[in-house]
Formats: C-alpha cells, structure tokens, sequence
C-alpha cells in the first residue's frame, strides 16, 4: 500500500494508547524517536522530585531513610519493574548503573559455575557489556576468558566450558531481536547461564523471565522506563539462584545487617544482597515516577504499536526515500525487532545532526547508523509521516552537506 | 570554666560563619546534629534540581548531554571537591557510592603492586571499607588478604608484602583521626600505597592531599558535603598514579572513545577511566549545589568551629551530665578529633531514639555509642546548651525507659 499522512492520521485516532501522551512532558517543535537512548519526562516528575528534596530530606534529614521508606526504594521500585519484565517479588533490585550491575551478575555467574571458564557473547554486543566482562576476566585472571562469536554461531559454542552466556536482548545498533526462551534454553541444557541486558526492551515490549526461567538480567532505567538522565539501572536474580548469589561488590548495605555494624560481611537473604552503597534518592524517586506510569499502559498493546510504528517507518522509508542510499538494517519481520529502526547511510553522522536541527530527534551509532527509536507512550503516527517529510527534505536539499553538521562534535 | 548559655550566645553573635546557617533550609524545632550521617539541604537546591528535571531533562531531552553539559559534570563536581581536599584539576571525580570507589581503587591498588598480596586496614574501620576489601580478595583468590591491626599497629605491619593501607581518615564511631602525612609517608618508605576514605572529613577540616604526596581516596557526597540522600560519592586519583591505573570496572564511559563504540575496553587517559556508567544526572546536580556553598566558606573557619564546638559539648557533657553514666569515646584533643563527639552509654539506642523524639537529631552506632556531629555552617554554639539540657532532661526523667523509645527500629 501508498502510505499518506491521512492513513496515519487515522491510526492516531484510534490508538488505545494515545491518552499517554498528555502524561508526558515534550517540547514543542520536537519529534523525539530517541527514548531508546533518553526517554521524555513525565509531567508527575517534577513534583515528585520536588517533594523528595523539600518535605522528605529537607523537613526529615536524616529520618528520610525510615520515615519516607528510603531504605526500601530499591526494592519497591525493582519489584514494579520486575511487573514488566515477568519476574516474581523479590527478583528485581533498582541499582547502580547497567554497567556496574553486569560486573555483580558475571562475577557472582563465575562463581556459581566453578570450572568453567568462558563468558560467551556476540560480536557486535554493547560495548559495555563487553568491556565489563572483558575487565572482569583480566582481574579474575588465570584461564578465564570473554568468548565473542556472531550471533548465528552462538548456539554452536554452548559447551560445558561456558559458565554464562551474556547477550543484549536487543541489539542497540540494528535492533535485532534473540529469542531469549530458546536461547536460555540451550544454555541451560550445556548447565550454563544466561545473563540478558534488557536495556533496549525492558519497558517496550512484554517480556516474561519467569515463563523463561531466566537466571539473571539487567537494564537501563533512562530508556523506555522514562526514569530520568542516569537513572539507576535494575538488575534480576532468580530467586532459585540468590541463595548462591557470592557478592563481589559486597557493600554495607547488601550485608544481612547493615547497621550492626559487623566487622564481616555476610549477605543479605534473597535480592538485598546485590545491595552495594547508598544509593541516589532524588534519582530513585524520578525514576518510580516513569515506571508506575509504565505500569498503567498495558504492555500488549505498546509492543502492537511499537511493531505496527516499525512496519510504517520501514515502508516509508523505502516509499519515500529510496533515492537517496540509506539501506535499512533492522529486520524486516518485527518479531525479531525491538522498538526500532535503524537505517545505515555513509553520511550518517552530518544527516542525523541536520535532522536534528530541524527538529527530529534520533541518534546516530557509529560507524554509520541513524537509529529511530518507537516509544509508543509518547509518539504519533502521524508524526512519523513528518520525520519522513523533514528527512526526504534533508536529502533532498542537501542539507547535511553544510559544515555546521559535519562539524559538530560527537558527544551523545 | 563553667559554661553557660549566654557564652554560647556571645560566640555565635561573633561566629565568622553564621551568615551560612541561612542558606541551609533547617525544619523548625531540630537541633541537627547529623550532618556527619547525612548533611542539610541548601537553600539553592530545589531550584536546581527543578531547573534540571523542567529544563534539561524535560526541554532539551537527549541533547541535555552536551547543551547542559551533563557529560561533564563528574569532572566538573569532581574538580570543585578537589579543591576542598587539596587535590589538582584532574584528580577527582564524583561517581557511584563510596563504597564503589573503594572496589575500584583497591582492585587498582593490587593492581599497580604485583607481588604483594596484603591489603592493611585497621579493626574497627567502616565496615564497608572492610567488606569491600574482603569481597575483592575472595574474588581474587590466590595469596590476596585483608589484614586488620588495631590502630596503634598500623604502622608496625608496614613491610613489603603491603599492597595497600586501606584507612578512614576520621574514625565513624569515636571521632579518632589519623595523621594522614605521617601513615602516607611511612607506607611509601616501603612501597606500599595508601587509600584513604575521607567519608567523615572531607568538607569538614582542610585537607591537602597534594602536600601529602597522597595516592588514592574516595569520600561521600551526603555527609559534610550536602549533595542530599545518597548523594554520588567522590574518588581521588593522583596523577602520577593514573596512566598505570587499571580499571576492574571497566565501563565504557571511562573508555577513551566512549561514543566510538569499539569492540575492546581501552581506558581514557587520565581520571575518566574512573568512570564506569551512566552517572544519575539529578543526584549530580543536587551535589553541585552543596559542594558550591562549601567551597564559598573558608575551611580553616569551619574546622575551627568544629573543634570549638567539640570542646565546649565535651565540657558540656562533664559539666551538666556526670551523673548519668556517659563515657565520652572521642579524644580529648581536638587535634585528633573528626567534627564529631561520640558518648557511650549502655542504654545508647533508647537514649538517642527519646533525644530524636524531643527534637534533636543524632545517632547511634552499635553498640552502645550516641554520635554527635558538628557542621559549622549550620549548627550554631547556642544549640549545643539546648542538646545538652534536653539531654540531661531524658536522662533526669528517665525519658528514654518509656517503651516507644526501646521498641524503634534501627534502619538508619
């Protein structure tokens, strides 16, 4: 079919979703298809974080921690993203950064499968994922080593050398979905683990660890879950697995006491121990506001109009600029894609600025991808048929070529 | 001499620092005497923290990374807490929890002096510092261990199987410091490096690492700095320490080209490779306005406030509370004293539940220890006759028998 903006118009006026929309803060003259990397404000933000500065450590101090249920944020906010993710009370933790929660979980995995030496990835994996199993296998030393192989072999290298398998559920550069059911699966047949970075699905589709029996996840609490710049990450434990769970980043407050103060450390039963330090409340609090918010929309139908957002951006972008050499990179069938697009162009970098001055937000991966992001809460149908229209007129006039584009710094 | 309150009210008439007390927002009816536990909110914060959520996060979005610098602001916060603990630009960064910045720098440490295998801290340390240390030496395995010498021994287990002297600077629990020139100099007389958590001394007395030749420190941002609950906490790296720094955390925001995202970890040069993921925006910036407001008072002026009023609530306590069975723990000498006069008492935890109750705030430490801490920029002479005489009044009608008082939990 010949899309027009009226079909998608249409679409905005029957999309269950779109009373979401006012709960969010957006500035106007802006299309944000960036959620994936900084997802938008909700208009109950502010005053929730205001509330916490003023009345809970301004009027309380110190006595926040017990009169305001400090001390509990971690895991009441973990338990609600755990609603999202399919995993039982208990299981989730909000913690630290992805970073920092991936070197817990692969530490504690090595430990939990002595014998083995291999973390097995993917080529082409987050890099931080990489980077912290690659600093996590130079401290450990001795034969420990980080096993990256592309993603069709993967299944080809589980052997009962593999303590833990380590994957991003979906891809940040093209979007492409594993089957983590399978995957997990596979694992679990050679007595691995399996350890998924949920950073780019958490929040933007369903997703069900339990149904899974998945061992261990984490994910991002500033992309779908709309917690705020640097929100604290989450991190997931198996129940079946925390009693095992050895800490190496064992801080006062994953201790099974933490004021008494012991000259020892034992951990916490169950989640508590992927404690670490005291965490940041006013980034806590902001990002409670983005997952309850989360929590209302029902899940199904965020990942229909992510998909259905997928499937009308690709068509567009082949309806409407197929003159002009972007290649699209995510897959085409979008239940192996997550809440994306990603299109390849050798001037990717100065065509994503100039979008971007021109008012439509997406971002750009190195070497040389333009990614739009689909957060179905806050974004229109119709507003992708305009993306297409600003970005057929970028091209079509040039616009990328100017210096100012292919100048500006790349920071984000 | 016998103190009464008029003195009290003739120095704080005289106090060099009293303009302060008025930035700080105090809720009425509080004597505060825990900001060493978590510090009061200035005045400035909510509007900044408000401008951040309103404008950056909600107006700018993703592009709050470069056009409010937010990518910055580790090194920008870290380099102004430099300044407070006499560290060179380039040394400091505000990062993670404290207790994160101690795996880092003593995963490090090990790190940069192969071939000895003691990490040297002192029984009665923070606990967090010693189980951090114990989590990374179970971690590693081999030789590795954590030995713990009462204080006075410290300086006889230096020899050359010392990697580390691990060492709080201001003792938690009684107030007790160290003399940080003298223990540096002595672990580099035989190649050990020294790691010092200034959680109870930054932002309360003068310290200059540069003159002490210092190697490694971490500190916390909620405590003397005022940076709000759970407040980022802060790391020290001296220069001439950094190109061999390794980082066990290795993060790709701490890697050289953290938007290139290369296949392989490789550290950024200088105190970047501190960093591991993505720091929490909001809790950065509530840590901004604290650090700000120190840095505009002179700290020779705060620490001699602290010590005074250490000495008169020392005085205090002998002249009005000898009949009651207090045991003052700190030392005597303000010389060897944090911002801090710690009591024991065998009723401890009641006694501070029923003070907190009559409207001053301070805390307990198991066992038996009732901590009171001095901030010069908000606690005024004058208060310490009242905390006193609410004291005297707990313990002369036996306030803190009363069941509510014995029951309270202990969480914070």
């Amino acid at each position: 079919m010949i899309y027009t903006r009226a079909h998608l118009e249409a679409l905005d006026r029957s999309d269950p979703l779109a009373r979401f929309r006012d709960a969010f803060s957006l500035p106007p003259g802006v299309i944000y298809l960036d959620g994936n990397s900084l997802g938008a404000m909700p208009k109950a933000t502010p005053a929730r974080v205001a509330r916490v500065v003023n009345e809970e450590w301004g009027k309380s101090l110190i006595r926040g921690w017990t009169d305001h249920q400090w001390i509990d944020l971690q895991h009441r906010i973990g338990d609600k993203i755990g609603r999202l993710i399919g995993a039982r009370p208990g299981e989730t933790l909000a913690a630290d950064s992805t970073s920092i929660n991936l070197f817990k979980l692969l530490s504690a995995a090595l430990h939990a499968r002595p014998g083995r030496s291999v973390i097995l990835s993917e080529t082409g994996n987050f890099p931080t994922d990489l980077y912290i199993a690659e600093g996590l296998v130079n401290l450990l030393g001795k034969d420990r080593q980080l096993v990256t192989v592309p993603s069709e072999d993967l299944l080809d290298h589980l052997d009962s050398s593999v303590a833990v398998v380590m994957l991003t559920h979906v891809n940040y550069r093209s979007g492409l979905m594993h089957d983590m059911a399978r995957i997990t699966k596979a694992a679990h047949a050679v007595g691995a683990l399996v350890l998924w970075d949920l950073a780019h699905s958490a929040g933007a589709m369903p997703i069900d660890l339990t149904a899974i029996d998945a061992d261990l996840a984490v994910g991002c609490g500033y992309k779908y879950l709309n917690g705020g710049p640097g929100a604290p990450a989450f991190l997931y434990i198996n129940k079946r697995l925390q009693p095992d769970f050895q800490p190496a980043l064992s801080g006062w407050l994953g201790h099974d006491a933490p004021f008494a103060f012991e000259p020892s450390y034992r951990p916490a039963p169950g989640i508590s121990r992927g404690i670490v330090g005291t965490p940041p409340i006013l980034s806590l609090a902001a990002l409670e506001i983005g997952v309850d918010l989360l929590l209302e929309a029902p899940m199904a139908a965020i990942r229909d109009k992510s998909c259905r957002q997928g499937e009308i951006f690709a068509a567009l972008v082949r309806q409407e600029l197929g003159a002009y050499g972007f290649t699209i990179i995510s897959p085409q069938d979008a239940t192996l894609r997550g809440s994306q697009v990603s299109l390849s162009h050798p001037n990717g970098w100065p065509i994503m600025q100039a979008l971007i001055a021109h008012g439509v937000i997406g971002d750009y991966r190195a070497p040389n991808v333009l990614r739009f992001g689909f957060t179905p809460l806050y974004l229109g149908y119709s507003e992708l048929w305009d993306v297409i229209a600003i970005l057929k007129q970028v091209m079509n006039e040039a616009v990328w070529e100017r210096t100012e584009y292919q100048r500006l710094a790349k920071v984000t």
